[in-house]
């Protein structure tokens, strides 16, 4: 089996959360088995949540996030969380069950150093056979960048925000 | 009803298709109706046929176009079926159905200028209230780019070709 490769997804556009779904949809296409881990829980019942359950003897979906930047009033509550879900991540890479896991909005975990990101970067090197990892979110670190095999930046060239059009069902959430 | 947004994914990073499979899935996850037509054929099987089988009921998953660059030795014959593709996507644009019609891989078609690009702008500005209209591929143009809602340019930083390490199942099809 071949050594898996690392994606990254960063940049301030549109499309790496939605590019990590798509991977995850190719993957199960091929009746691969993945962990679809969202590190950044928003308010609303996301459409991919619902979309997911359709492949639900192939993709393990959770979120194991928080608030939108994990901030809040009580730092050792978020720092824990955020350790214990990328315990869970570790597991998920490590378990041999997967061939695919995907950390979604993870680099803001590694840049508000809710989990110390030396450790994090030794486990994704050190990540089994066959075992692709892909991360998403904003500002990737440059250690994670340089390790990755793979990184696109999507970049805002446009966004409806600017012309003050609302977030809409089904596109952004 | 409100005004579906015009999306373009562009640029020469991996990201454009998978983002748009995320967004047919998020959509979908809402009930939404989706038209998914790829412009350009490869000759794998891609992974996201059959996964796109799962929602059958929601999303009408087609592939509508020849080869990699739509490059034969028959231009015409070329230029008459991709113009007979645009005929089917502008159908299902005007048609009431779909409340996403995604062209994937449509720039090809217009910077090859298979297909009139005044008439494709002046009939994805005429698109009924409630339909969004994503379209992906690498150099989007210019006269696209101005009239969309939201641009994302996926910017190759690093590619696993680079490296030497070839596609793989599951990722890049």
């Amino acid at each position: 089996m071949k050594k898996g490769l690392l994606m990254v997804f960063t940049g301030n556009g549109k499309g790496k959360t939605t590019s990590a779904l798509g991977l995850a949809m190719r993957a199960a296409g091929h009746s691969m088995k993945v962990a679809f881990y969202q590190f950044i829980k928003g308010s609303w019942k996301y459409g991919e949540m619902e979309a997911m359950k359709r492949f639900s003897d192939l993709v393990d979906f959770q979120v194991l996030g928080r608030g939108f930047t994990w901030q809040s009033d009580d730092l050792e509550k978020d720092k824990a969380l955020a350790k214990s879900a990328w315990e869970k991540a570790k597991e998920a890479i490590f378990s041999g069950k997967y061939h695919m896991v995907i950390l979604d909005e993870f680099t803001y975990v590694l840049n508000y150093e809710m989990v110390d990101q030396d450790e994090v970067l030794t486990a994704l090197k050190a990540r089994p056979q066959g075992v692709h990892v892909v991360i998403t979110g904003r500002n990737a670190p440059e250690a994670l960048l340089n390790m990755a095999d793979l990184v696109t930046e999507m970049k805002e060239i446009k966004h409806p925000y600017q012309k003050g059009i609302k977030a809409q069902k089904g596109v952004e959430f």
